[in-house]
């Protein structure tokens, strides 16, 4: 990466995607006598999607028709984080690709957050992409980074500031290269 | 098994009877004031039950007069596994015996999770058992396999998984057989 | 005990007095935006307590004030466990040794499971009391017996199993001394 | 602090200071389909700080609009405790340094139980401040206590019993202190 004629900017992400069933919730459905369901989020979650989207990280949230969450809970999560969702289908990728190019990124500055087999793909290729602890083994191993807390629980916060964290390092690394720069 | 005058075929489990309480549910049962009732249940497990369908395996799910659960969460429960349901008495086995024999299966190809004593001969009977970790010593000891997780928290995602991996070992177990035959 | 004159039987537990805050219940209180309360329950706890009703073992809830549950939840747990619901106030022994006189009890033949401060002197006098594992210290040391479970989460059940063995431990006992009788 | 001219009394906790999201919640927020959010306290928490106002600390509820809580929830939680309720904005210390000056207290006399990055500068600046153990690094670093417990599982109830025990231990050292000048 350090070549001859010259250094590459250190990686940057600049665009979240986050599984909004297992990673955002812990996958519990509560069904009343009514036939009323209820989901649950966590703040610690939400308040880590908005210090993402604070530092200039976009954030889309996933939904699939496999496991849909309500209309209800997603008006509250885009209401407090500032996020926009997608509907994905049984492939991610094939929604997500097409998005990324219209807006003229690439994968390496992707952080992607999955917790299902079909997420593999999409772990696989994105620069930086997480699974909470509590995933099958399959999307573990696709994934660069396993959190140690569960989804629903303070796993999507954990990624956000293990995210936050590798941008304070990039940044701090593209200041050094300027002061190199300077000097030699 | 494997005798002089051939092989005999790996089992392979073509019927699951799948207790909801205690094994898809928590066993909690959340009550409002005004007197309605939540219970809840988690997408990993639906969608553990889900994967049973689409590998052929006919899920029934069991419910009792004891531990009732509401008939809007059995109603998303079909839904959501294409599951039927079937309420059994005090001892399951005068209720599921008859349904094995109408199906033309024999016990061996049946697999079950339970997580109550009145569970104890249908968990010694088939050929496939488990109850989730939190269940009563004598269900645990009836059952041939006891999960990692308790139960409405993957429990039945984890033995799905468990029957999908015996199945899969069983087909090859076959395969193997049919190109042996060839050669010998 | 087992003096000259003859042996007096061993105790069998008679009468159970449990508080519903904290020990059929974690003590959660789910409150909505509309101020309706929500409180959950465990099947394996009534369960229990159902199987000490079968057993000739009468089981009393007690609720106080300072931390009230709904009607509609005790509604539900009397009609699931058959018990009867009696209000104590800051020291439960006033309203219950009363109760159990009454009956023509002695308190070595109650069981008593508590979790707060206030039911020290009662865990104490007790012949057979417990608390769920997470109550405070005080409790703890005043009771007999520490639940490996918490409150709301099946430390009900584990009583009533422990309750149910001493029982039996106590009949075969007595047929024991019968035997004796009859041989000597 | 016990100087020539005499010895300082020994400091009494007289104000105390609660984050209600993640301190008093869990930060879990149930979305039901028709829209409603639901929290969940602990009647463990709730029973701790009516502990403190028996004995005399003055127990002042935390809100922001970062992490808001219903108005139910809110209404509840007076209710149950007898604590009055401020809005804080992003800076805690902006709002509540006047009021503890308003109160003619000083900081060493004020607890504080916070859970967020934003709470750090009041749990440096108290006399005795606490987080959940499930707090950010930053918050845990800034208190002067961490809790055993979560958020909105006993965390309050267990800073509540430190308080009153630093009381307890405060007024037998002032008893003492009376007892050594009638003596010298």
């Amino acid at each position: 990466r350090y070549g001859y004629f010259g250094r590459s900017a250190p990686e940057v992400v600049r665009l979240m995607f986050c599984n909004v069933s297992g990673c955002l919730t812990e996958g519990h459905v509560f069904v009343s006598t009514s036939g009323e369901e209820m989901m649950s989020l966590n703040t610690r979650d939400t308040t880590g999607l908005r210090l993402l989207s604070r530092d200039d990280v976009e954030v889309v949230l996933l939904t699939s028709s496999e496991n849909p969450v309500s209309k209800a809970l997603l008006d509250k999560l885009t209401k407090w984080t500032g996020s926009t969702v997608v509907q994905v289908g049984a492939e991610p990728m094939d929604t997500l690709d097409p998005l990324v190019k219209q807006k003229k990124l690439e994968w390496r500055v992707v952080a992607y957050m999955g917790n299902e087999e079909a997420d593999v793909k999409c772990l696989a290729t994105a620069g930086l992409s997480a699974v909470p602890k509590d995933a099958p083994v399959q999307a573990i191993n696709a994934a660069k980074y396993t959190c140690q807390r569960v989804g629903g629980l303070g796993a999507v916060r954990e990624f956000s500031e293990h995210i936050l964290l590798q941008k304070q390092k990039a940044k701090s690394q593209m200041s050094q290269d300027r002061i190199d720069r300077h000097h030699f």
